[in-house]
């Protein structure tokens, strides 16, 4: 739980956006608790649809009275500047400054955060409040910027499994000092590749860091895709609100996986819509994949959302603990859901003889594990995974693996290959 | 409004039947708004299972007392006969005349509307409340009519579209002095024909006026309906209840076209049941056409049903005029109603650069127009129509189809063929 | 009802085993009333995975005290020893004994039913009232049985039908002094079989009377299984309860016409489960037959189950008579469930020149027969059964039935072949 917030901590000043040197320091800091392959990606390069933008850095902004005061000053939070501002510097009144000024007149003690990357522009965020002091002017207004030919940068951990199948989980790494949105699904992800690491999984993990939207697309237009079996995007773990899980769009297992971990916590399901993180580019008609997204909160669902109000008080441990529990939970039955084939499919085995059954009968008390076998035994036709027979069984997913691993240990089950 | 008033009243005193006179003055009065293209089809044709009857006409019918009172007058409501009645004239007592004498007892004020086309018999319908005052007679009867070798008569008025592929509208004309059915059907029919001659519609549009059953059963047998791809009858159109939509028999588009254009309103669905309108015939097993009925109060629903009851104050304007909207707007989302391609299903197709899309980022109050066209792109699969999707979003149709309009004209969308 | 209960009364004291003369002896009384073929299989015969066991026969069994009291008697019941216990005869104290003695410590009063049919050991059951009572011994201990080579018995019933397609009613003779469980249940396909015997059933009905688990194994690897159409296992078909059906694992047209018929009766639909009666094997993945189950109270569903107290003043005549007029139901439904194909499927065939419809029109109280022979009409189209067509209509299967008939004497439909 510790090590979940200090990330999130030590990340929260760094200003990111969808390319530049706080993306680069954000990995490099991830990259001390997991191993990275970072990518740099140039800009102009053609991604599906889209053009790699230029790079943008930024070192100083602000908006500074008479006096000498900086009244908006991107010293105090990167939030201040509207993201992808190209530089600038003048005096000017407030009347010529007002349209590059965003507030939010029903949040007035808020800055909001907002980006226009694909627009050359600029602009300050400030609350309604402080807009509300201001006077006549004239301001001297400075943005100390660079947009320019670079790279986008991204990153990707991979715990290798025993087949090429994979299973991404995907977080964006573009928003600056916001805590909940998303630098808890950014620790999140990080302990649970720590926790895989020690593990043999089945499925192999790609964990992806990269900007929203541009990132995901860069992702997907430089990779083999069909290898992506399952997978979520990972975003707003850290909100002390209930679990949400956003179902993929073409109804997949992991759908399936996440709705039976999730029936014992307070939760809510919701079906695929195309708007929110990236599952909106894995889910994108070509592709289609199986990818669901975790959220806590969902995509802007609270008022704190995109505005200065999601800080480090808005996270909190317990609840960014609880997501990675979640997490692993869902890893542990997908990566053990399997479909076996009964090799003895004409009547019930022998199971006495094997070992496997109670010998006494007559008692009506059979144990859970007898049923498991036989539930087992009854739906591996090569229709049902052990977690549709657990659903339909009315047992728990451990019980029917447990149950699984004997049968195919007695020789009664293969394993199907998909 | 007063239109659709209007033709129901002056359509009103005329005796129809299944063929005759009366359904040829009733096409003319039609023919007067919208262009018809009358069929006669001689008596003996076979059609489909079917033969065409002799044709119906008659003059004049009454039962007189001895005192020269006509106590049932034909004059006076066309349903005091029994329809099809072969002539008779001659005295008899009321013992004898008895058989032949049809009232309902449970509605003792109201005159039955009964007809005896394929078994060769006359006889009398009457208020129960008539009957109780007739004493044993003798009574002087006579039926004026002729029952001959002639023709079966049927109209069709057709809108054409930019396809070949036909929506048909069908209400029967067979009825004499009932209003609500089906004169309000015609009435409803004839406006919407009206509107739509205005337009460009992508379908063809076929009015079908023709007898109930034999009329429809004709039409069928004499036509190609492989190019009918929807449709639905029009009856009881003018009543005051809500309305009432019976779904095709195999489950079609416009079923569910009629379900959204419904939901906004006070409303029934119906299953499928193989009585009713004509929808019977086009929704026979061979034919199985998307062939719904349309009806404000349904077949039968109403105590005046078939009586004289049914008359010029059981219709009102303002109920004509509803369906009559709720016929435009189905016709509207039919007609509209497509299914595309997203040509750049791999990610998202950056909208930003082609204008489609606000370029200031981090806001969550994403327009409706914005979140249609990600629903459109991204369910564009060739799978789901537009309203399919608008279903799926929750947005209203006519969004989704503007954005559909927008990526269409942007290219990023083909239309597809069905 | 009388003859359902002097069965289960004069089987009540034989001591059944899943082999051995009791087992005869029970087919001996059943053949009676219906002619049966008897089967014996030796010992070590192999079925599917299974072998044929030793046979177990028993002639007396009790532990006596000091004083020469028998304090537990096979000679008062047979429950009192552990089915298919091997020979044993000394003395011991209770201390040495106790570990052979199985009680029911929560149902006191009551002596359980237990069995090892594939660990050899011996052992008694006795109430644990009676145990408390016990001193320290020393106790003079036989069991006078044997298990040796032999044969496993089992018997069928067929009533031949006019396809060789069958229905299978199958009931478990291994259990001994238990009455609902399942002498009953004997007692029921014993009638039913008499029953049937006075028709000429569409299909070919086999009873089926043999052990629970390898009987049904033996007659599944005897057998050619592909003629099984139908069938469910019948049991605990006597006691004070409501009727229970457990559905076959691939869902099949009995579970529909159980459903069907169960609807008008207190009743409980169950889902498949692998565990229960012999369901268990009729529906293992290799064979997935479409067997249901029938009980009352289901399958240790009751405190008495598996225990002395499933006596004969446990199952009611009426109940069992109940449960026999449930059976006969389901097969005349079943029996006369047929898929029609309309031979004149264009528009409705004109049934009144066929004399199946009310020449007088205009009335909306069309008979219940009318309106069953549109049906059929209507859904005729290969899909659909006569049962398919009774639920779509709300109409009673009989009146379908009829309807279908009237229609193919009139040569309006073909029956259609599976």
């Amino acid at each position: 739980m510790s090590d979940l917030f200090a990330l999130v901590e030590r990340l929260y000043p760094i200003c990111r956006s969808i390319t530049g040197d706080g993306v680069r320091r954000t990995l490099e800091i991830v990259g001390e608790s997991i191993p990275l392959q970072v990518h740099e990606v140039p800009t102009g390069t053609q991604v599906l649809d889209w053009t790699i933008p230029k790079e943008w850095n930024i070192r100083d902004a602000y908006i500074q009275d008479a006096d000498g005061n900086r009244v908006v000053d991107f010293g105090a939070s990167n939030l201040h500047v509207l993201g992808y501002s190209v530089p600038v510097s003048g005096t000017m009144s407030l009347a010529e400054l007002r349209p590059r000024l965003h507030t939010l007149p029903e949040q007035p003690s808020l800055v909001p955060y907002r980006t226009s990357y694909y627009g050359e522009t600029w602009g300050f965020c400030l609350a309604q409040e402080t807009l509300d002091g201001f006077g006549e002017g004239p301001y001297e207004v400075l943005i100390d910027s660079t947009l320019e030919d670079g790279h986008l940068t991204y990153a990707e951990h991979v715990v290798p499994g025993r087949v090429s199948d994979e299973v991404i989980i995907s977080c964006h790494t573009c928003h600056p000092s916001l805590a909940n949105d998303n630098l808890a699904g950014i620790a999140v992800a990080v302990e649970l590749a720590k926790r895989l690491a020690g593990t043999e999984p089945w499925y192999t993990y790609r964990f992806l860091f990269a900007p929203g939207t541009i990132g995901a697309i860069t992702w997907l237009a430089r990779n083999r895709v069909e290898r992506v079996r399952h997978g979520f995007t990972l975003a707003c773990a850290g909100d002390r609100g209930p679990l949400t899980y956003k179902r993929s769009r073409r109804g997949s297992e992991i759908d399936q996986v996440a709705a039976h971990v999730l029936k014992d916590r307070e939760h809510t399901i919701l079906d695929f819509t195309p708007y929110g993180y990236d599952e909106r580019q894995f889910c994108s008609p070509g592709f289609n994949l199986g990818v669901g997204s975790l959220t806590r909160t969902t995509y802007a669902g609270y008022p704190e959302y995109h505005t200065s109000g999601d800080n480090l008080d808005f996270v909190s441990a317990e609840a960014m603990a609880d997501t990675l529990d979640t997490c692993w939970d869902i890893v542990q039955v997908l990566d053990n859901n399997r479909r076996y084939l009964n090799l003895s499919p004409y009547g019930e085995p022998q199971l006495g003889r094997r070992g496997l059954y109670a010998s006494l009968g007559g008692r009506s008390d059979t144990k859970e594990l007898q049923m498991a076998m036989l539930w087992v035994l009854n739906l591996s036709d090569g229709e049902h995974t052990l977690l549709d027979i657990a659903e339909r069984a009315g047992q728990p997913f451990a019980v029917l693996s447990e149950a699984a691993r004997a049968l195919h240990d007695a020789g009664l089950l293969k394993e199907q290959v998909a």
